[in-house]
């Protein structure tokens, strides 16, 4: 099969919900193509061709769906996984970065001993939207001074510029399917 | 390396982090398994071994740390992967399943049109402890007249039993490693 075809396999297996999670928001629903055997081949196929050349060390997935992609991409990879959390969920010492929402703020942690210095990392997440969650978990790789090899996402929502705002932490941004909606 | 030398390899990487999330319990943290990418590949190996054979149609994996493995172990079998949830974060229709918990209930999710009868799925979670996530989480599967080949855990926590609590559903258990703390 083509590339271009698997990639519109899998955008073909992406549902579209309206007023999830409120109204008038149309919420691209990534379970129906992680729930195709083939999508899901696919899918992780396409980021272990970015990265099998890389030397990369670890996978940072980021909570939930992150992990999906991330856990899948690691073992292919033979790299190792690290979960990237919501407050209070990791159980030893973290450090924490917070980003701005619509309204109020968010904040995300990783084990202060997940990585070391020299260390290279993808940071991967399903979906790229204004890129606040992904720019603090770059962040968070970096402060304890691991490489962000990319930060990577099966589905890119191209108006709401996410990409601008992780490039401009000189970060590469990977994405397999860009949309045109916001 | 020998089977048993594996199993001992993941013990050994999973760490206990005591009073978390609360005063006086032994959290065991599978986070220290993952980010190493040889603990990750045995864990993924040993379930893979198990359910080779088994005509695997979906993995479903239990929110948040049942991605991870889930995920990989559906890549590596070849099927699909299907999230159960914590309440509203799946977008489409769902069922859900409620069960106790030590004060109050808990409720998880799944997307009603996830699975269909005749299917063969295997429900996964890092831990079994008293089975109660499990158990709902199984119900979901069949509720759907899909079919649950195993309930699979990389760690068991012997002594609350939950072994007992899942098979009085009939249905199998699977774990890696097992432990004698409660």
């Amino acid at each position: 099969m083509l590339e271009k075809d698997k990639f519109d396999y899998v955008r073909e297996h992406v549902r579209t919900v309206p007023d999830f999670p409120k109204k008038g928001i149309m919420f691209l629903d990534i379970t129906t193509a992680t729930k195709d055997a083939k999508a899901m081949e696919y899918m992780i196929e396409f980021l272990y061709k970015k990265f099998k050349n890389e030397n990369v060390n670890y996978i940072a997935g980021v909570e939930s769906r992150g992990f999906i992609f991330g856990a899948a991409l690691a073992y292919k990879l033979n790299a190792g996984f690290i979960p990237i959390r919501k407050p209070n969920k990791l159980p030893a010492e973290t450090i924490k970065e917070s980003y701005s929402l619509e309204y109020g703020t968010d904040t995300i942690e990783m084990h202060a001993d997940a990585l070391k210095p020299g260390d290279r990392v993808i940071v991967i997440d399903d979906l790229l939207a204004t890129g606040g969650t992904a720019v603090a978990a770059c962040k968070l790789v970096k402060r304890v001074g691991a490489e962000v090899v990319a930060s990577a996402f099966i589905i890119e929502l191209d108006p709401l510029k996410g990409r601008e705002k992780i490039e401009a932490e000189g970060i590469k941004v990977i994405s397999m399917l860009n949309y045109d909606i916001d």
